[in-house]
């Protein structure tokens, strides 16, 4: 099959790699509707993280299920569906507890890559769900996008226990923070407060349902967030860059007392305990949870509540896959999706 | 009148100070009951913390009403009354969210210094809480641990998440860890873990309700916590140092997706981000919300069915506050109660 590789920072290639095949009974093979490149992508992509040797990519991923392993019960063949990009086996007492993304079995779909054709997916049942029939074609994007960045936002929304009456700031205007603004705004927040500096992005933000847009950054964003809520800070913030500066903007711009949801992928990411500690804020994030939105989620796509897809901007050719590694990187599109 | 001075690092003598008087009429004086010395005030002495020329020490507050300024209205002299150690108006919109210990008008009473025979209270409505009637002698230190150490453990353990059926492992064996354990105990935890090498907090864990003793530190208390929960990790931690090595102790300590409550007092402390990511750990803490327990661990207190005082192992007459520091530096007492 075809298939992204990172050879070296900057170097993405779509390259002949070897088809998947099932390995345990638990597995399935899904043949790719769509596939994208997400943010996260760009880390080792620019060299920020490390990795070893040529990589496959890719962890987002939708598709028809070619084959499934024999203790495989709940996903069958000719299926569509929708996967997490971290595997669990969504029977442990984490996944149980609903953070499947740091299941006792997890793996993330990145070491496997799904930038590509087929997918193997170990742990088909705890990592698969099917949706209600093949979707329409133009359900695809929005399906492909509750794989990862419209979880996360999710994810980043719920752990800023965003809510009726709250006002939400969201700070990173990537797909990950627009999907937190469209959440925010399903979650039943009052006000929601983007924070981008660039204009196809504010709109498709107010498209989602924010209610302000803040261009400032850093400790000057922090300041027009004070001035927005009564000198007080924002109930709940969603990060999602992972930046040392993103991460302070975000504490700093949350009222004593409030919460912020971080699922920006931390890099290079220090906190000064002491603030943390006079700050109040209560702090959680991670991998978002993913698998246990996923049903809600497709749901809410299959019935037009929702359009996350709309993030995806550039549509290429698996192929061309480098093109879109550059536009990204150079934040001319927001997201890509790759059609295989 | 006499006070508790820190001249410098090791050096607390009790010297006279002004007689404190109304400035605002919001104020209240307090002829202190009881006074102690609390494990934050260690950092000063012991020169980890720096501090501006002689300071007044103390913070923790327990006594009879002596006098009222004009606008104070639910506090009247001659009653007996436990006050946070943080001073909050209780009506702004912080406070009405529960986080009175960041109110807009915060003041810390240590710059007030309570190691003393009286003691000056702004915002005397919001701050203090009258006891029913003036309590038996008997009473006096569990309602001054009310003042502190029992709020702080108490605000630990809600913010660690603690309720029934959860494992509860508890960083720190001082005073407030201690009150962490009686806090779990009273909110129902099922296990409860206290890390102690000290015999004789060991036995005062038991006594608060610790169902079990881990004596190892560091990455080892770790992994002793990770053998006693399947491997897991506890749901709720409690951390009331404040170093980096009870920091990263409870966060590693704890399971994915559960709660971290810390609350000694963060000194240099670094979280790395990436690795706060991949835990999945929620975490709150800072400064305890003692104003929004009193009205409750007040009535516990006076129905017998808690005793926090016991923290105490050591009374000494206010002008022996000297050999209390030292003491409690040398870890001879775990905590000191002067009288005034």
């Amino acid at each position: 099959m075809r298939g992204a590789v990172l050879y070296a920072s900057g170097d993405v290639r779509v390259a002949q790699r070897p088809d998947p095949a099932i390995i345990e009974p638990t597995d399935a093979i899904v043949r790719l509707a769509a596939t994208c490149i997400c943010g996260s992508d760009l880390w080792p992509y620019r060299g920020v993280e490390k990795f070893d040797g040529p990589a496959p990519m890719g962890h987002e991923y939708v598709g028809i299920v070619e084959e499934v392993g024999s203790q495989v019960t709940t996903i069958k063949p000719g299926q569509f569906v929708v996967g997490s990009f971290a595997v669990s086996d969504n029977t442990c007492e984490i996944c149980r507890a609903g953070y499947q993304s740091a299941c006792v079995q997890r793996v993330f779909m990145n070491a496997i890559g799904t930038q590509a054709q087929l997918a193997w997916v170990p742990l088909a049942d705890g990592t698969l769900v099917a949706t209600p029939g093949v979707p329409d074609a133009d359900l695809v994007p929005s399906l492909l996008a509750a794989s990862d960045v419209l979880g996360t936002g999710w994810f980043g929304a719920v752990a800023a226990e965003v809510g009726p009456g709250k006002t939400v700031a969201v700070v990173g205007d990537g797909a990950v923070g627009l999907c937190g603004v469209l959440a925010a705004k399903r979650l039943g927040a009052e006000r929601i407060i983007a924070m981008s500096r660039h204009a196809a992005r504010q709109e498709l933000a107010r498209e989602f349902g924010a209610t302000d847009i803040v261009t400032e950054r850093g400790d000057d964003g922090v300041a027009v967030i004070k001035d927005l809520t009564n000198g007080l800070g924002a109930h709940s913030v969603i990060e999602a860059v992972g930046t040392q500066e993103s991460m302070m903007q975000a504490i700093r711009s949350t009222r004593p007392g409030g919460h912020v949801g971080f699922v920006g992928v931390a890099h290079d990411v220090e906190l000064p305990g002491e603030e943390l500690f006079f700050s109040h804020v209560h702090l959680h994030g991670g991998p978002a949870l993913v698998r246990q939105y996923l049903p809600e989620l497709i749901d809410l796509i299959c019935d037009h509540a929702i359009d996350p897809g709309k993030v995806f901007d550039l549509t290429l050719p698996l192929d061309e896959a480098a093109e879109g590694y550059k536009a990204m990187d150079e934040r001319r599109a927001i997201k890509i999706l790759l059609q295989p």
